[in-house]
């Protein structure tokens, strides 16, 4: 295993911030990219953190990422709206997209809103979070890239595909939070072990080039693939996203000639109060809270979790213990602030 | 393996319908319910075909299903609606919601609908491919009764939960088609199982009542619960379906007291044109079939098949063969005919 820096949140921010001004990014959007990843290292989401950084300030560079662009509003009519992110910064056109949705939903009960020309997005589970935040629930997908077999193939036909959803219970820092991929594990992640130093994973994730079973991360980044979850259900739900999320935001499906880089997403937002008791809706997420920490653990676990756990319990630990850094990461980002004459905030070491 | 009779769609529809009429349903409510139970066999899914019919009219029989009630509009606003089922037929109440969503998102390009009091509304599958054929793409998720223990946990705490979602390419008679338990296996599949006499289904699909893994459908039946499909994954997007369906319809979660034998469904249609063009999402349907039918088969598989594929191969086929009916359901059903005066369509044997 590699040797791990550790960096409060707000160094990190602060890191993160001088980077993307320095490369070319206005401060305000700078902002959002450097909330979106150190909000997904505090959330215990460190495939999606801080380690993206680098290969995010590497296409601004090459100008794949157009850094100083701004989403714009396509189109609104009724509870719907096309918005336009201009090959700028995803994580900001997420934003504007999420915050679209919430009032189209205040005005209509239901808000769905798609975007055009979206990059990367980030970790999903942020967006339903603010879902959550304005007293909605809310689901977000994504399509991404092909690095997903279908089930009974053998080339890679779908994108990591995400399924984010959240509800608001009495507890504003502990929404019930679902977030994952319909594979059974995000390239991200691999990237993440890879970067740790991990040398084999659990097997069933993914295959090598010959489409064997592999553990091995190094395998996964030389031509191997995913495998969906479950099987035909990842594989059917990998489906759904690529035509909810890219063939609807006209961003195309994973394996067709015209994808392009980057996220296909939707929001949908709906409005707790339209379709019943706010407060009857929050008495049940607590209800079931409670009844799913009263329920006996299957033989070899400790305790049952809820979807959102994670994210709220690693959010309060590392506001005191900061955040965890594998040196690899760690050397590209001090490389980076070499060549861009940024300082590192908290030092090198 | 129990021996099987074989009769037409239209010998079961008109056996169903009947026997729906003589236990009190009136025609077109009675017409609602044989047409979504053979049109779940006709579809391949004889888990929620024929077979449910005598539990049906059982609960019919009890005033559980109050058979003669009409599913009415409780509220309708902007781009949403809520619905009141009444505890009559849920394939009825589902129908209408279904409608309701298409014409809120014709007006508003999305559309979500609830229903209160709503019973078992039957293969979910059913009411996306509705959307399809009415141009557009939505999701129904509806959640049902604990059967399933959440991830590392040896209670039941989550219903079976599908997801389903459509889309349409050229074909009409071939929507993408995605329609799935979020348990690795629906209840009712292994009645099915235990109907055709099979002895030992696919290992880790479900545990006995001391949460050991079993694969003997009577050992289901005894106390035994349902695994979560993919582990966390499954367990993660079942509490999804909890909330969008059970606690936003106000019919409740699964393992709380309140929960009311039933479904608690959400029905959201997005109007394609309204996104995006149409004809080029149906283009990007097609295209995706042909490159899915042309991707290298896996080790061990034939060739990929699309979600929906088999629904569409079933339909044509059963056409022309029938539809297969274990014995014992077919001894119940004949017991059915007796006792309320049916003359089974089509002959008893």
């Amino acid at each position: 295993m590699n040797p791990v820096i550790t960096r409060s949140e707000q160094d990190t921010l602060a890191l993160a911030r001088a980077l993307l001004v320095a490369s070319g990014s206005p401060p305000d959007l700078a902002n959002d990219v450097a909330e979106s990843l150190v909000g997904a290292n505090m959330a215990g989401h460190d495939s999606h953190g801080i380690q993206l950084l680098a290969g995010y300030i590497g296409m601004a560079q090459k100008g794949v990422v157009a850094a100083a662009t701004r989403v714009s509003v396509l189109k609104r009519a009724g509870a719907m709206a096309v918005l336009d992110g201009g090959w700028g910064w995803g994580q900001s056109a997420a934003r504007a997209a999420t915050a679209q949705a919430i009032e189209l939903a205040r005005e209509s009960g239901v808000g769905a809103v798609t975007v055009q020309r979206c990059h990367h997005i980030g970790r999903v589970g942020e967006y339903v979070e603010r879902f959550a935040r304005a007293g909605m629930t809310g689901v977000v997908v994504c399509n991404a890239g092909p690095a997903v077999l279908p089930y009974g193939g053998a080339q890679k036909r779908l994108g990591t595909n995400p399924i984010a959803w959240a509800a608001p219970g009495s507890d504003p820092e502990r929404p019930l939070l679902t977030d994952l991929a319909t594979s059974m594990v995000a390239g991200n992640k691999i990237a993440l072990a890879q970067a740790r130093g991990v040398e084999a994973m659990a097997p069933g994730l993914f295959v090598d080039a010959e489409c064997n079973p592999s553990t091995r991360p190094a395998d996964f980044f030389a031509g191997g693939a995913l495998l969906p979850a479950a099987g035909h259900k990842g594989y059917a739900l990998g489906v759904m996203v690529e035509f909810l999320g890219g063939a609807l935001s006209g961003g195309w499906v994973s394996p067709l000639p015209e994808k392009h880089y980057g996220n296909g997403p939707l929001f949908l937002a709906l409005n707790i109060p339209a379709f019943t008791d706010a407060a009857g809706f929050r008495g049940q997420v607590d209800a079931y809270r409670q009844t799913i920490a009263s329920t006996t653990p299957a033989r070899g676990h400790e305790r049952v979790q809820l979807p959102g756990d994670h994210e709220a319990d690693t959010r309060r630990a590392r506001a005191v213990s900061g955040i965890p850094i594998p040196q690899p990461t760690w050397a590209e980002l001090l490389a980076l602030c070499d060549a861009l004459g940024v300082a590192p905030p908290g030092g090198r070491a």
